[in-house]
């Protein structure tokens, strides 16, 4: 393209959810040692979620299309813009089923985008932060949850992924889609029984004896922004992101861990 | 490129601040009608705040620099990612002295983008919403308030444009800029002194005769999001942008104003 720009720029791919690109955004500002707009780094966006299949829904048999190739369709955008580090705000992209046939796509279509891994970010942060933590709970999608992705991440270090009982597993689910007071349908604000049930699932897994809280889809990251629940340390993956996405970029720029 | 995008798309010209280009978009969903993240709106956002030039110093000139050669660089970027309404979200690039100039040079290097403006749809949105208004407070830079951009937009749709007292729009700029407590050094949250200056400069333009106030900055909108100041309603540039680039590109997704 016509346009110069600066390496390096981070991308990233917008629209899973729409809300969560903005939130991953907003941490890679937060996170930037920054006084003034001159200060910030330069960080591209692209949100076309029209074109990407839901992913829990394509994890679970609903339906027959992968995410993975419309998320490699807009990783290759970031990447004809110059982004030279990318990140995708969704747990549930990560799952192997979608995250390895969207790498396969990428190297099939001649791509170098180099896409971060926010699970295995996730697992970094969490040993950075809470390295006696050996149970730690998950809230995610159910698409997440099934597929196992944060156990498989989690279990080589020594720690044990816990998931809900499948009642309440349901809820949370139902928390994150449900078309009247879900995060996906209503996210600012969140409605309080979109929260209440996110935080009784909390409280359920401290109950199973998690010792920290992985905020484990990016929906579930804006309606639980406090930094304890029920005691525990919440584990956001967005941050997660974020703060990788500028040490692989501008790691002198990267503010210290609070 | 070798993308293929869905027209319409909408572009943002981020970094002018970084978090007002967030604000935009959030913005932008917020006044869509969705349930889903497939419901919303394509969108692509292009922050590279290092390569333009502070909008308000350029008007006093205190830099040499116009910043409208840097925008017109991240309007060619939308436009080559397929962009088809473009927002700046700032207040003060909508000045002529920047704004003719960054028209200009996208005329000069055959860039057909569309560029909305963000003051004229102010001035709309205040005309739907507030249609007996003949007086209006302007909280702004002092390049915005200096270069006299609202009241050349107002005058002839029979409204004033009330600006501060210079001591007083000393305090507006220093809440926008101060490096210890301005709104782009801290905007997450925004601290209490530059939230209470911009209260005190809205209570000394409702003394003044205004019927409303105009947040005629985004870090304004980013440090004021109630609805009413003192009683007088509150104009927000960034939704009236917001709910412009939508009506440009998906005129029957727009939410009906409340």
């Amino acid at each position: 393209m016509a346009v110069s720009l600066p390496a390096p720029l981070i991308g990233i791919v917008g629209g899973v959810g729409p809300y969560a690109g903005l939130d991953l955004a907003a941490k890679v500002f937060g996170q930037t040692r920054a006084q003034s707009d001159q200060e910030h780094l330069p960080l591209a966006l692209l949100s076309l979620p029209h074109t990407i299949a839901d992913r829990t829904a394509y994890l679970l048999g609903e339906t027959p299309e992968n995410p993975a190739f419309a998320l490699a369709e807009v990783v290759r955008g970031l990447e004809a813009l110059g982004a030279t580090a990318i990140g995708i705000p969704c747990n549930t992209a990560h799952a192997p089923g979608i995250f390895d046939v969207l790498l396969a796509e990428l190297a099939r279509t001649g791509s170098r985008a180099r896409v971060l891994h926010m699970i295995r970010e996730t697992a970094r942060l969490l040993a950075e932060t809470q390295p006696g933590v050996r149970q730690v709970g998950v809230l995610s999608t159910t698409g997440t949850a099934r597929a196992g992705v944060y156990p498989a991440i989690l279990r080589p270090l020594g720690v044990v992924a816990l998931a809900p009982a499948d009642d309440v597993q349901s809820r949370v689910q139902a928390a994150i889609y449900d078309p009247a007071y879900g995060i996906k349908a209503q996210s600012s604000p969140v409605t309080p029984r979109a929260r209440g049930e996110l935080l009784a699932a909390a409280e359920h897994l401290r109950a199973a004896g998690a010792e920290a809280i992985i905020l484990g889809c990016t929906e579930v990251s804006l309606a639980l922004p406090e930094r304890t629940l029920h005691g525990l340390p919440a584990v956001d993956p967005t941050l997660a992101l974020a703060r990788a996405l500028i040490r692989e970029t501008y790691p002198d720029r990267l503010k210290p861990l609070v």
